[in-house]
């Protein structure tokens, strides 16, 4: 098998929705599509992927660094001993000639290319990726159902509290039971409302989660003590990705679980947030993004190193990773998959018809990831194929 | 005064040589020139920047993100009160709508950004940038006279000893007194090799750094031992760069100076290396590099955030940003610049005509950072303004 083309776009994604620290108007991902010269059951094999949500596209580093690469190998060089290609092999590839260090956009980029690469391996195999990404960290057994989450409660103009009490029913309504709203961190008063104007849509606070998304302010006391008032499912990234003295601080203040990690983008970063950032491994959740970071192999790194310090495999819970992101948590018995409930946007919802049951779904069978059978997001990605 | 265009390109600058860690001869930089609709005795009023080496160009980034932002931002709020472009609100823009850490890639497009701008405010003034970039943190008065060093002895096809001998000599002939070269950090015979050919070329220990580009191998004994049998200036980055509990290894086993930090690329991280690395304020020179980690502001937060930890300005280091690099070094009474000796190349020398002397040179008085002597540089970035 060769590959005779790699196509990237970069789409726009935007929407009036902000979280604590940046607003999403101006967002945009990549959409990717490698084709290659093979057939099966009469159609082009080609390996689709599509961007995780926050980071931007990645189109100039593809075009001017990446791809090139991939295309210049050798053909032989991309495959495994079975004439399969081979994700590992190309991400060393595509990481010659980059210097340690400095993990962030690159690592989109080689990650975008490795789901593009791992959809094509499972193809080529004629199973679901899940079934295709090899042993588990840890030996757990692959399995179709996995648990989920709804990723919703961003800020918006509407100053409505009832707004947010309506989003997170919905999510409830769609067969979630464990919802994740924002907060500021900063505000209590504003962070109780929030709060309150959730939990009325029949959560009880265990089913509910909060992001800080790095901006908790230590000095502003009554925003923590808003939080401590109800037993949560977790407080996610309070404080900056890299400051891992300021984590320590909350971890210590703040006895209910912690989620982290979805702003480090290497093994190497993810490996100094649990030796410094004070979290606890019976308690705490980590949500190192699979695809923004150099892809499955880096993850896998991350699992083994947090293993032997002491995690479970069940304390990972990706960061939005969306369709492909749900083939790794089935794969390797992971603890959670996030996802973004509105099913009309690119990043949100599931395959077509797949519906979330009592906060669990149940992956397809399709072959690879099973793009083709998202069909607002199959829109985008055939024009590349 | 207005902005009217921003133009850059990314040039081809590899060379046939290596580090420890990656090879040169596909690697690429950006120039880039901020156009306004000012003149200056008769010449447009424009602001120049060229990158640092070993990262790429960021042409893609720049086009994609951060040049649009800069465009679309009313031209009021680019300027201070005096109506000089201020680069720390420009940065700011820049900024916008991008999440917390990922520190790499867009650290150095919005560093060449900054540079341009800095250029840029500082022809407004009509003054050398060392005399424009504000009080030194720590309060040091600034100088046109600054400690220079020559970055070279990379490894190269050329497998006879004498040509490093031969290289470092060069350096000494043009006035440097001290040479940095690059070893494997594990083959103890090829180093300590590497090691004799430099000393012969007339230096003594104290004049030689050795850098192993985050290559050592703590479980090669020997690598080490070699190192240990000359007193050098320093030995440059040991281990991999974000992995603190090797590099404080290493200092704990190494009684010389080390010196570290070109591959972190913001505050957040040089502040993790100054907590958990393991380095001694009083011993060891920090190289962070100003135009790839976002540019003047952050790394003046960088100088703050060391000196509160016990550091001084001396021993920043800053990696070769060349001639604004020089600049900042002048500005605020820094440690010592990092230079490549050969002027033919983009990145080399100084401005024409400058020499070193006693491994020192004393900055021309040129406005801006003086790009326009030294005339190749000058050649890839006329065709931009």
């Amino acid at each position: 098998m060769k590959i005779t083309g790699i196509q990237e776009a970069s789409l726009p994604i935007g929407s009036a929705m902000r979280n604590a620290s940046i607003a999403f108007d101006q967002m945009t991902a990549s959409a990717l599509a490698i084709r290659t010269d093979q057939t099966r059951d009469g159609q082009p094999l080609v390996g689709l992927a599509f961007d995780s949500i926050g980071r931007y596209a990645k189109g100039g580093l593809l075009r001017e660094r990446f791809i090139p690469r991939l295309l210049a190998a050798p053909a032989r060089d991309l495959l495994d001993e079975a004439g399969l290609i081979d994700p590992m092999r190309c991400v060393a590839i595509l990481m010659r000639g980059e210097k340690q260090g400095g993990h962030g956009e690159r690592s989109g980029a080689v990650g975008l290319l490795d789901a593009a690469l791992w959809d094509l391996r499972a193809k080529q195999m004629g199973l679901p990726l899940w079934q295709c990404l090899g042993p588990s960290p840890g030996g757990a057994a692959p399995s179709a159902h996995i648990a989920t989450y709804a990723s919703c409660g961003h800020f918006t103009d509407n100053p409505d509290p009832q707004a947010l009490r309506d989003e997170v029913a919905q999510c409830l309504a769609l067969g979630y039971t464990s919802v994740k709203i924002k907060l500021s961190g900063r505000q209590a008063a504003l962070d109780a409302q929030r709060l309150r104007s959730a939990l009325d849509a029949g959560l009880n606070p265990g089913q509910l989660a909060v992001d800080l998304n790095g901006q908790w302010d230590k000095h502003c006391t009554d925003a923590l003590a808003v939080l401590a008032e109800y037993p949560l499912a977790w407080v996610e990234e309070p404080a900056a990705p890299l400051d891992y003295a300021a984590l320590t601080a909350f971890c210590q203040i703040h006895p209910g679980p912690v989620a982290t990690g979805e702003n480090l983008f290497s093994a190497d970063d993810a490996t100094n947030l649990l030796r410094y950032g004070g979290l606890r491994p019976a308690l705490d959740r980590l949500q190192m993004d699979i695809s923004l970071s150099y892809g499955v192999d880096e993850y896998h790194r991350m699992i083994e190193h947090a293993l032997a310090l002491g995690w479970t495999r069940q304390a990972f819970w990706p960061h939005a990773g969306h369709l492909f992101a749900a083939h790794v948590v089935a794969a390797w018995g992971l603890g959670s998959h996030e996802s973004a409930p509105d099913a009309s946007r690119l990043y949100g919802g599931f395959w077509d018809g797949v519906p979330v049951i009592q906060g669990h779904i149940t992956l397809p069978r399709y072959p690879g990831v099973g793009f083709e059978h998202k069909a607002n997001l199959m829109a985008v990605l055939q024009p590349l194929c």
